[in-house]
């Protein structure tokens, strides 16, 4: 079935202790919608500035996202600038132009306003909220978001959570949202707030499944060769709803699997600067580390 | 089989959010043999003073810990007093006098020389050495180090590495190792030193076991009431000894369950002060929450 996006794209400035890679494409939206279309056919609403290349249109039509809802505005498209750490778990922003982003409201393309899965990339509540409004008919919505909502915007972000079917947060946010310093009990917190389903990434140490039904954890690919660590959550949200949205229907069985290809398709992503390495992949390369991950975490 | 652990008792005093409690029974091959004796058959090698209690003595000997081995010197245990951060994920050593442990050089009762399944507790790399060369016909032999020995006494330890079968070190302390700051790479390089098997914990992240011929990755067990943390890697290695010393063979399969009953007595001391809760437990405890482990992680 049909997978709808909403978020940003970007030029990205990445500085690794593997390298440097300046003005590079990307984006929430671009790296969910490259982990995405190696399972379903994906919906792009974003918004670019007159910047935007036709090269960049191309890699991302060619891979079957349509891009009938990313709108070209005059000005330019945001950027941001960021240099990792030494180990590459922290990283600090040295620059971010919003530019056409910075006033985004995104417009569902009419035909597309029946779409039966929905992501809401990271962004303002307010504005994921107005998404979900032009909605009908969804059939699972997901929405990440990020400190400084839960900061600044709490109560509109509040006012969201009972309105999704899942939530996609890093352990730090699912902590700073619920206030609480354990994560499993920081997972059930965040349940109560209304989303049916809570997604814990932990990045290296994999991820957390909370529902009132059931708890599940699944650990990391075992990814040796870290090169560029942005885009991965994006990446596995991507993989995550790709393959649910694939599926004849949203079970347990079935989300557990999603959590695998995501962490797969996040796994890729990191192996290379911004989305040269997603952008590469196809789906025998999923399955085949789908079956290493499996095997990984057998018992 | 019978097992055999060599390492430190003390009397801890605690501080945690959750309150302090002075004086307590503790000690790397306390936790130890309290959680592998829910499985088989302990036998102590250790060093206390006169101030020790009959009634600690009590305590272990009424759970089948075999105290033949546990030396009593004039002067006092070593004290340890430790207060740990609001999250518990870091501690501040507040005091330590080391005592009688100072220069304890274990001896291993004659009888006890041709034990199978030995854990070489924290200590020094040169004091592990002297136990394995007291021991004939070891099956199986796991140590356990600490960043002081990898700092000061690292020609010891790579000495010493090539002699285990297996190797329990914390993510931090694989790192500091091996120089590696991705921890796959980190594992596999230890392995590299000479052990057969290198056993990672990550705490709350749950652990990697490292062989040259498979990976596997757990999550730890989903505990929501952390009270206090100390003794919970010598709780792992208690449960992961303890499990293995019980069965046949050292098979893959009995080394991933292992891993998860580690996993399981862990969580158990890290509900409670000190010993109090692994001291307390049982086997239907210990099988119940396996069961609910295996769920938490089923693909």
């Amino acid at each position: 079935m049909s997978l709808l996006v909403v978020g940003s794209t970007a030029f990205d400035t990445i500085e690794t202790p593997h390298g440097k890679s300046a003005d590079c494409l990307g984006g929430s939206s671009t790296y969910f919608a490259l982990a995405a279309r190696l399972f379903t056919s994906v919906r792009l609403v974003s918004v670019v500035g007159d910047d935007f290349p036709a090269g960049h249109r191309t890699l991302l039509a060619d891979r079957g996202v349509d891009l009938a809802g990313v709108e070209q505005r005059p000005g330019k498209t945001f950027r941001w600038h960021g240099r990792y750490a030494a180990d590459m778990n922290s990283r600090q922003t040295l620059d971010v132009q919003l530019n056409t982003f910075a006033d985004f409201a995104p417009k569902v393309p009419t035909a597309w306003r029946n779409t039966p899965f929905v992501f809401l990339a990271n962004g303002a509540p307010a504005t994921q909220a107005s998404v979900l409004n032009q909605m009908q008919g969804v059939r699972f919505c997901v929405a990440d978001t990020m400190d400084l909502w839960i900061e600044k915007q709490r109560e509109g972000l509040l006012a969201l959570l009972p309105r999704l079917d899942g939530l996609v947060v890093n352990d730090s946010e699912v902590k700073q949202l619920t206030g609480k310093t354990n994560l499993i009990q920081a997972g059930r917190a965040a349940l109560a707030l209304g989303p049916k389903l809570v997604i814990v990434k932990k990045g290296e140490h994999g991820c957390f499944l909370f529902s009132n039904f059931f708890q599940y954890a699944l650990p990391a690919y075992p990814t040796e060769h870290v090169v560029d660590p942005t885009g991965a959550g994006d990446s596995f949200a991507g993989g995550f709803m790709g393959w649910l949205a694939n599926c004849d229907a949203v079970t347990l069985w079935n989300m557990k699997r999603a959590v695998a290809y995501g962490t797969v398709t996040a796994s890729l992503t990191v192996e290379g600067f911004g989305v040269e390495r997603i952008a590469a992949a196809d789906r025998a390369m999923v399955e085949r580390r789908f079956q290493e991950l499996q095997q990984f975490v057998a018992n």
